[in-house]
């Protein structure tokens, strides 16, 4: 009978590891090094070898184990391959064969984004709803689109990748991704310090963000909590901007909930005040209670929705 | 063995009916009335009633026939109900329910544009891909969106309801929707009419298209391939915004294909002329090269998409 799960998510520098009881709950968690060196030929070998490891320390028979399930930082296939994935340094990977040939153990993968959001709808913040949208606020903006439980890969591996949904005509400074006026280039931590040192240049208003060493996403949401008034039309810029987005995105996929992560989210609910007012301006009229949430999984979204592609 | 699916697309003046093979064959076409009095309480006996005749007309065993399809303009819930059907003049319909109960065969609903979308991705313009996004452009917007040959229905019964995404922020004219700036607003049949009367009273310049009696979108695209330089402004400005918006939504569903349907689209392959420039220039990269196509099933959509229900 199968009483385990492994949920591995691979990220530029380090690998994160969970062992899973079939239930969902975390048994251990630990890290190794993402050694990229050598085309990253090192990475799935060591991975392996840390699983094999972990059975041996805990006794724990292959019978045991339902499988892997492992997160990449970059596309994934139908076929379980990686065509590519540039902070790994690798090129085309059959991961699933690969992996599941060094461990003898059932593998499945996905794309870094997507499975984050499999964690979050499963034990995170949108646990209990079937249909939801999650949307990553970090560095970049990512995203996961679950429809029935099941995450929207798509047909070129670009499912979810909200924060390359134009949002801004205005906009003349070019995307990482050579398009103008992306989500992404307002929406994400990067955007929003961006949108912040504009905003300040343009006034002469007090604000208690010019004192700051470098101003942050989390500079303005603390700024913003101290009612200060530059923050606060920052603030308002992204989440009219995130709302509106988002209002398009359900008159696509339509879901229970949206759930907000990355890491501005960890401004908290107040980053949610900014957004809905939007959403609900714009969102058709049977989606506009769609509910929302902040993430709550953190760092460990990965390896939960990891382990839940095989669990 | 099953032979046989019926499939059904109830609008609000006729109800199309199909006899398909398995195999999506037609076997035969024919239309009843959609009588909306009393509530709509006719509507389900009627069909019932034309089901059974041709049953018996053709001498069909119940063993035969692997169900009844059926496409209604609303939402249909996962229980297979429709909370409420304006056209129809229905409230609350158990409809799966209920027809099931009159024919005693089984009965699946769907909402007639994720219907007509999975028609044309079965057996039409998107034939033979898995991932689809449908836009219809008609007297408004509607879509339907497809991912590993499912129709996402959402959890609103919203899925696909891309004519109310939110395009454009200049719009000061309201969407019947209450909001601002729809999809719908520019790039229906009805907001290409009125973007070519303002284009025309907003320049001396000539035009075919002042000497038409009514300008509709039709009428724009007629001289559009003229070079009516009016006419090709007002299609630049639907292809633009529809292009952007469509790029929005890759990012989102990541489609093989998209597939534009509806009255507008009989302007055959100059529509997406206009459309595939500026959706290559703001898509993703890994999505650039999504492919096009004109829906070809027309008005016969839905009773295709309907029987696929149960086929």
């Amino acid at each position: 009978m199968k009483k385990y799960g492994f949920g591995i998510d691979v990220g530029g520098t380090t690998v994160k590891c969970g062992l899973f009881t079939v239930d969902g709950e975390v048994v251990e968690k630990w890290e190794i090094e993402t050694r990229t060196e050598d085309n990253g030929s090192k990475i799935l070998p060591d991975i392996a070898e840390t699983i094999k490891a972990k059975m041996a320390q805990r006794q724990l028979d292959p019978e045991e184990i339902a499988g892997v399930g492992i997160g990449i930082p970059g596309p994934v296939n139908a076929a379980g391959e990686v065509p590519c994935a540039v902070n790994l340094h690798w090129g085309f990977v059959p991961i699933e064969k690969d992996l599941s040939a060094m461990t003898g153990l059932k593998v499945k993968a996905g794309n870094d984004a997507n499975v984050a959001a499999l964690g979050e709808q499963w034990k995170g913040g949108g646990a209990g709803y079937h249909n939801m949208i999650m949307v990553t606020l970090g560095t970049g903006v990512g995203g996961g689109i679950i429809v029935n439980d099941q995450v929207i890969g798509g047909a070129h591996g670009a499912g979810g990748e909200i924060g390359h949904a134009h949002v801004d005509d205005t906009m003349t400074e070019q995307c990482n991704c050579g398009a103008y006026g992306c989500l992404e280039q307002i929406a994400s931590a990067t955007g929003i310090a961006r949108l912040a040192k504009k905003a300040l240049a343009a006034t002469d208003a007090p604000s208690v963000m010019r004192s700051a060493e470098k101003v942050t996403a989390k500079t303005v949401f603390n700024a913003v909590k101290e009612q200060d008034v530059v923050a606060i039309q920052v603030a308002e810029r992204f989440g009219s901007c995130l709302g509106k987005a988002l209002a398009s995105f359900v008159a696509v996929a339509d879901p229970d909930i949206i759930v907000i992560g990355g890491g501005v989210s960890k401004a908290g609910p107040i980053l949610l005040d900014y957004i809905i007012p939007t959403f609900k301006a714009y969102a058709f009229s049977g989606c506009k209670e769609t509910k929302f949430a902040l993430a709550t999984l953190g760092n460990d979204a990965g390896i939960y929705g990891a382990a839940k592609l095989v669990l």
